[in-house]
């Protein structure tokens, strides 16, 4: 397909006099490129990628994308986008509002790489940092809904009622629907029946008020949503009743909320809700034109093992010290495969985060105060509109009015818009004003001209038969922080506690972990991407519209794929689209008996759940010895499953780390037999520059931004998970009820881009890089993994090669056969890296028992040197436990990691010294003038996470815990 | 005076919703403020200030200033004023070049609070990594000059220039006259004329080759300015005949060169010059409208201990590891007073710091590129005019092109303006075009439409005659971190080794270590504020008009003066100002025999050198046994000096941390002989709002913006120093030779408008504390000290208090009579707290054996107690070795601080626990959820000074002596 022509620079790119930016991402320089080749026996890059590759899938010609720009060329760009888009005052409504981020928090959390370079907490003793700050969001989530449990976000509002809605259904015995409150909002219908109807659920919306409407219908559940998209407030003792219906019938109540209203009105916990949803967007986090934002969930108790996505609980280290960690695992995808019930794998943390650390920064008095003062200027703006004439909807209401203008809405609309406020169409009558923190008097003055009211200087809240009786964020830590130097403090102490990309090399298999570049960071805060209404009229989004179909146009570019959709807000959504298109394909063509989904037995555990969620059957297929897809196994469930074959779903290269060879043939025999072939891109960084998955036979991609493409972790999120699909596919790629004429498909996402707020990082890699700059990354990569599988082979046992003994961008070390004969696990080693001032590999995946290194191309040669002297150091600390020298109960592996107050103790018993303990060979030295002092202390020794799971608390203990 | 009025936002100032900044920047929230007052057995804050503050001095009206923004509205305000900015491509040169700032720097420097609110490291051990990176500083102008030994910054290029005249002044002994070069920057040669004037020196600018000129003048030094302001380069043949012709002359050779030309042009050692100046702005710092930008230094082998400023050295800890603090302090005005022959005392170090990072960042060889890319589009510029028929002046020449256009020079700056470029109107027929690293191929275009020449693309430089032949930046620091990954570790490595206000309290007394609010620093950012250069026309230069006249006037409102100039960029340049202003009027009276200047013997000691810059001599008054000044003898001096009366230069409230009494009293005898009241404004802290010195019998005063007003202290620099005036001396404030109508006063900074860049910042915070938040501030910053002394009292004796046993704004704290009892010093509890985790108080000023408190309005109870906590827990250890517990020698005071080294080697031999030593009393904790990883380790252990002094190495080590 064409791709969209890059805008140009204010002057045409031009030889930059400042060193190009692809030398800037990719860490080794040429002198030390030379030297990694040189230990391999290899003359250039392409000598690798000739031995590691098989031919059959290497491109044939260049990609197609515009010569790479200067950092500075690519800022200019970028900021004349933002301002193409004309990011007025949000009083849009529908779930999301205007909010003003602290300054305080936005340079020290989504500004700072200390917060946004760190990884899913998998790692908690080096986590405990954003832990606790996730542990303040279930906190404060749990405390305005009045529900025990929270968990650490979902993606949006609308996805977290899907999961409600499925939750529900395992939690109840009866009933077949769920039923959905008149006043849900669009997007949230639009994507609880695109989820529903792929795992055969029925979804209903009442015609009228929930409780006359559960007559009519068998539920299971139903979801409340007050206050509503129209604004409309449920009173208090109308939910209570509902409740009692509901629970009467064995069914669950789903209330869909707002957490700002709920400083003022009743909690669902209060009239009886099962579960609580929403977005804590208007908690401090930018609107970004629709996401990234955390949406949550909480429940009641008995319900919180069957919570989706992630959970941080309270456990205790080895020395009984409190300490943070993801709770209760064993319920998630990566765990459950296809048993799992949600494919939830990323969060939103950065952004539950910010929202989190705003409750904290206000209090439970400011964020009442702040919900007061909204309130009241709705209520003032009612006021003033009856008293002009216009008719007001409701009575009671928190923020929004829906304002009934017979005919003439669309003219107060672009009044309104003149004015410089967007307002919410509803439909020809009927206009919606939502009022935000952020709406100034101003905007109010031209909210009122839009509809030639005058203003009466009423603002007298009232929220009669709704109001709010429980305390809510009594926590000291929400009532400490107040302070602009308190809080600065706060956010750099937690942050302190953590080990991110700013300390060193995070080497997680799988994850790649690579720069995020600041480039490419500071354009998500200007005001034309973060401040504007994922709603807004398409006239003021020319920017994004730009931004975003050259993206997709570059990114079809580079995967090969005819049509590419950024909709998906993390990997795990792209999949579920990925696999809905296929379902679509197939039914499309009368193939309704096609749900066969081969699943390779080293797959992603997420690939199964997905799988599942799009209402497939899951077949798993062998590995061979090597790790490869065992071909044999392939053609015998083919012809077992051929006539319901709907897909295979294989990563390219391998969760083993390798390029199979078979990948042609795997695509000739699932394609000869009907079926469509989806490659999980969570290892595209192996590819890119050199193979296209939409060239090479597969129908189906999904990647992940937040990977190859350069969005940071943020510490478990946010993610990005666009699907790539071939042309045969392109109908069935997800639409929205908001973007006309894609409304045939159903969304997978609340917001019609999904996270477009972070997509100009995406955006920027690929405009610094270019072709070349992609490829040559690609090269890196593939280097840097066969430098430390060629450094560390003669210490552990390197799992799987493909061609020529070579990896692609990782490597499995195996230590099972160490483990065996010295009782020292994967686990010790992974701990005893804190030690020398690493992060872990990636643990026991795909195989138990083994570590999955990935050093990705951003990493130089000091630093894939320092890392691989660790491991050989670690090797021979472990032969010193083999041979008998320290114990194996008493060593420093199994005593790993070891925190400040272990090691200055005033006593020590063991067999090894402080120095051998704390600062092992010298290898926790900086890069040049190292003193001991850049070393990493964890927090908090090794974590008995089962002790947690068995005593599951997620709110913040008292402080006295700590003592 | 009429103060002029704020912009508006884009609504008038209405009650926000959400709490306003005032309670953001004061730490004590209404509950602690009422705890602290309860302490002291007081109702109210009026109450403290009642009995704390004389009655005669206070306020009788409220201040004049416009209601408190929000800080969103300020945002929108300096969004605003910044966008009334043109900052186009700023192609005028003279000192100021266009650059790029990498993005890495700008977010992990200029944007991290971790490098912006440390203070002067004057603690070492708490400072290595900005030590380091000021090294790195020294290390780079000392390669690219070729001269062995550099400063760690200067204010700017002007003052650079100035300083070095002195310094040869007093390393020559014959001559009388700085000769000038024809082709110095003028503002040079304007601050370098209004320093010589006063101190009685000569000055004459060279009407030719300074070769040729030399015979007419009795040189003590020449300075030759190469590029010169014309762009012209000096053949290194002619360079160094004028040297050896100098030098046979008993003269100096002062270099006043360009840092990136001289990557390709031979460095000033190697011709032959004694000093070396300039300015390092081009190096990565922002325009900023004319600062701060790091100014450079450096000299020959035998001036090293003359060198002005701050002078970084390596010497060792008590361990013998390498550790780096300011060396030859003894040559600095804080210690020599009346002798010190500078008053320089803040330096630029976040600037430096900038500098430095940016030379890391390219390295050797992309500084080269940068240089011959910014070369060849001169030469190539050159050679289209000169093929277009426009005269080409100068053939040898690096980055700035002279041409000339008889009559039309005018109109072609104009062309160019409205192509987006600034060029040089040098005078009717010539203009100057200076190629930045920052120009694009299409300002090159706008510059040839100008001009109306075409584009040959002709891009070959040449330097003959100038080329460099010896090598720079070969150490290991700018050969190592060239890939951003690397850089950041970088970054971050170095800015955790350090103590900053992000980590805890920094109670320097007479330092004002407050809050620097997000928000204040935000907009030095935006591009219109940062990228303007500073002799861009007035008029692409309104909205730094209306900031600065803004200012200016809220300034001159809350000091109660009738004009303020905010030109001096530092303190030190502000009382330099106000003095000279002082000397002006007495001369314009016919009183040039008014020239003793009395200083109270507590002063500072900038205050005295700053008199003798100013031409004055200086009688010191006594000081009674309380503190105060002796008016005894004051009246005295005052009989004895009465005919030369010039000034009385005190601070107020004084340096002893009490609001003397007799300060009105003073100000009459003073004025009665004629003299004039100088009132330093270091203490402003402890008046805004309730007592203006223009009011109550000043003339004139400094303000501290780094003080008072929010500039952060940058690690030891940025400062900002205005000065503010009475009526009569209005006529005598700076003038500059690029501000038409004030050129009858010189000026004392290279920019018009001094550091305008950061002022952003100190308007920010006026406009959101408003007179009720800014008076708050001072009462809050009373309490806070009154709290600390009461609680401090019974265990260390307070040594000066004024009315009702009060103290204003700091409290000095006697360790005089516990030094005697103990043997424990000042430097031992100083070093000790670190181990408690704090900075520690100013040592030893500006009484020996002191520390001075000053805790500030922005630290908030919990903090003030941790603090008091600590020092009354040292006391309790200082009791163990005065008891004998602990023998003098060996004990946590003597030892601390403690490094991980220290406490975690294997060996133990104290008669103290690792535990007492490392972790004293559980102080060490964080806010909540404290686990001992919350602790700041010192980097080294205590360092001697001395030997560093006695060894002195101002350059990189080696990275072997650190094994």
């Amino acid at each position: 397909m064409p791709v969209p022509a890059a805008p140009t620079p204010t002057s045409a790119p031009e030889p930059s006099s400042s060193a190009p930016f692809v030398s800037r991402h990719i860490g080794p320089q040429a002198d030390e490129r030379d030297k990694m080749l040189a230990a391999l026996g290899l003359g250039s890059l392409e000598d690798l990628v000739q031995q590691a590759m098989p031919d059959a899938i290497r491109m044939t010609a260049p990609l197609d994308l515009p010569p790479a720009l200067s950092e500075t060329e690519t800022l200019d760009v970028l900021r004349g986008l933002a301002d193409q888009n004309r990011a007025l005052t949000p009083m849009i409504g529908l779930g999301y509002a205007g909010t003003t981020t602290p300054s305080v928090i936005r340079r020290n959390v989504l500004e700072d790489p200390a917060w946004y370079t760190a990884y899913t907490p998998y790692q908690p003793e080096i986590s405990q940092g954003r832990l606790e700050a996730l542990l303040n969001f279930q906190t404060m989530v749990s405390d305005l809904t009045g529900l025990p449990t929270s968990g650490a976000s979902l993606l949006d509002e609308a996805t977290a009622v899907a999961e409600a809605m499925t939750l529900a259904r395992r939690a109840t015995k009866t009933g077949s629907t769920l039923l959905l409150d008149a006043d849900t909002l669009p997007q949230t219908v639009g994507v609880v029946t695109t989820r529903a109807e792929a795992l055969g659920l029925d979804v209903a919306v009442a015609d009228g008020p929930l409780l006359a409407a559960l007559e009519a219908h068998d539920v299971f559940a139903v979801v409340v949503q007050t206050p509503g998209a129209s604004g409309r407030l449920t009173g208090t003792d109308e939910l209570r009743a509902l409740a009692e219906a509901v629970h009467a019938r064995g069914g669950l109540v789903i209330a869909a909320c707002d957490l700002l209203a709920l400083t003022l009105t009743a909690a669902p916990g209060e009239w009886g809700a099962d579960v609580a949803v929403g977005s804590s967007q208007r908690f401090g986090v930018p609107l970004f034109y629709g996401g990234p934002h955390a949406g949550f969930i909480s429940v009641r108790a008995g319900l919180e093992r069957t919570l989706p996505g992630r959970l941080v609980g309270v456990s205790k280290d080895v020395d009984g010290t409190p300490a943070f960690r993801l709770a209760l695992q064993t319920r998630e995808q990566h765990i459950r495969r296809e048993k799992a019930t949600s494919n939830i794998c990323t969060a939103q943390v950065l952004l539950a985060v910010v929202a989190s650390m705003y409750a904290v920064y206000h209090g439970p008095e400011g964020l009442r105060r702040i919900a007061e003062a909204v309130h009241a200027r709705a209520t003032g703006l009612a006021a003033d509109l009856a008293d002009g004439g216009v008719e007001v909807v409701h009575g009671s209401f928190f923020d929004t009015v829906l304002a009934r203008v017979p005919g003439r809405a669309a003219d107060v609309v672009a009044a309104a818009r003149e004015g410089g406020v967007h307002l919410r169409l509803a439909d020809a009558d009927h206009v919606g004003i939502a009022v935000g923190e952020d709406a100034h008097e101003s905007d109010l003055a031209a909210v009122r001209h839009a509809f030639g009211v005058r203003d009466a200087g009423r603002h007298h809240g009232d929220l009669a038969g709704s109001e709010r009786e429980t305390p809510y964020l009594t926590h000291p830590v929400f009532n400490t922080h107040h302070s602009e130097t308190a809080m600065l403090r706060y956010l750099a102490a937690l942050s302190n506690r953590d080990f991110a990309l700013d300390r060193g090399m995070i080497p997680l298999g799988s994850c790649t972990m690579k720069l995020n570049a600041t480039t490419e960071m500071e354009p998500i805060s200007f005001h034309g991407f973060a401040g504007l209404h994922p709603f807004a009229p398409v006239e003021d989004a020319q920017g994004y519209a730009t931004l975003i179909s050259t993206l997709e146009g570059w990114l079809a570019e580079v995967t090969g794929y005819a049509r590419v959709s950024i909709q998906p807000n993390a990997g795990s959504q792209g999949e579920l689209a990925g696999l809905l298109a296929i379902r679509g394909y197939h039914r499309s063509r009368g193939d309704e008996g096609r749900t066969v989904c081969l699943i390779p037995s080293s797959a992603h555990g997420t690939n199964a759940a997905s799988a599942v969620m799009a209402g497939m059957k899951v077949v798993v297929v062998k590995a061979t010895d090597d790790g490869s897809v065992d071909l044999d196994d392939l053609r015998a469930k083919i012809q077992t499953h051929r006539d319901a074959l709907a897909a295979i779903m294989v990563t390219y290269p391998s969760t083993h780390g390798v390029f199979e060879e078979g990948i042609t043939e795997l695509c000739a025999l699932v394609h000869e037999a009907g079926g469509q072939v989806y490659v999980d891109g969570a290892n595209l960084n192996a590819l890119l520059g050199l193979a296209q998955p939409g060239k090479f036979g597969a129908d189906v991609s999904h990647l992940n931004l937040h990977k190859t493409f350069c969005i940071p972790h943020g510490g478990g999120g946010p993610g990005v998970g666009p699907v790539g699909v071939g042309e045969h596919l392109a109908p069935f790629v997800p639409g929205h009820p908001f973007l006309p004429g894609s409304e045939d498909v159903g969304p997978v996402s609340a917001a019609p881009f999904g996270s477009a707020g972070i997509l100009p990082i995406s955006y920027a890699y690929i405009a610094m890089m270019g072709a070349d700059g992609l490829t040559a990354a690609t090269e890196h990569a593939l280097l840097a993994a066969n430098y430390v599988a060629e450094r560390l082979r003669a210490h552990y046992p390197v799992l799987y090669t493909g061609r020529n003994a070579r990896v692609a961008h990782e490597c499995i070390l195996d230590l099972r056969p160490i483990t065996k004969a010295s009782g020292v696990t994967v686990d010790d080693v992974a701990k005893r890296l804190v030690d020398y001032g690493f992060h872990a590999p990636t643990m026991s995946f795909p195989v138990p028992g083994t570590l999955m290194v990935e050093p990705t191309e951003s990493e130089d040669l000091a630093e894939l040197d320092r890392f691989c002297d660790a491991m050989i150091a670690i090797r021979a600390e472990i032969e010193q436990v083999q041979n008998g020298e320290w114990p194996a109960e008493d060593n420093p592996l199994v005593h790993a990691p070891h925190t400040q107050a272990r090691v200055t103790a005033d006593e020590w018993t063991h067999p090894y010294s402080r120095r051998v303990a704390a600062f092992p060979a010298g290898l926790h030295q900086g890069p040049l003038y190292a003193t001991g002092s850049d070393k990493y202390w964890p927090p908090v020794g090794r974590i008995d996470g089962s002790f947690g799971d068995r005593n599951l608390v997620c709110t913040c203990p008292p402080p006295e815990a700590f003592e």
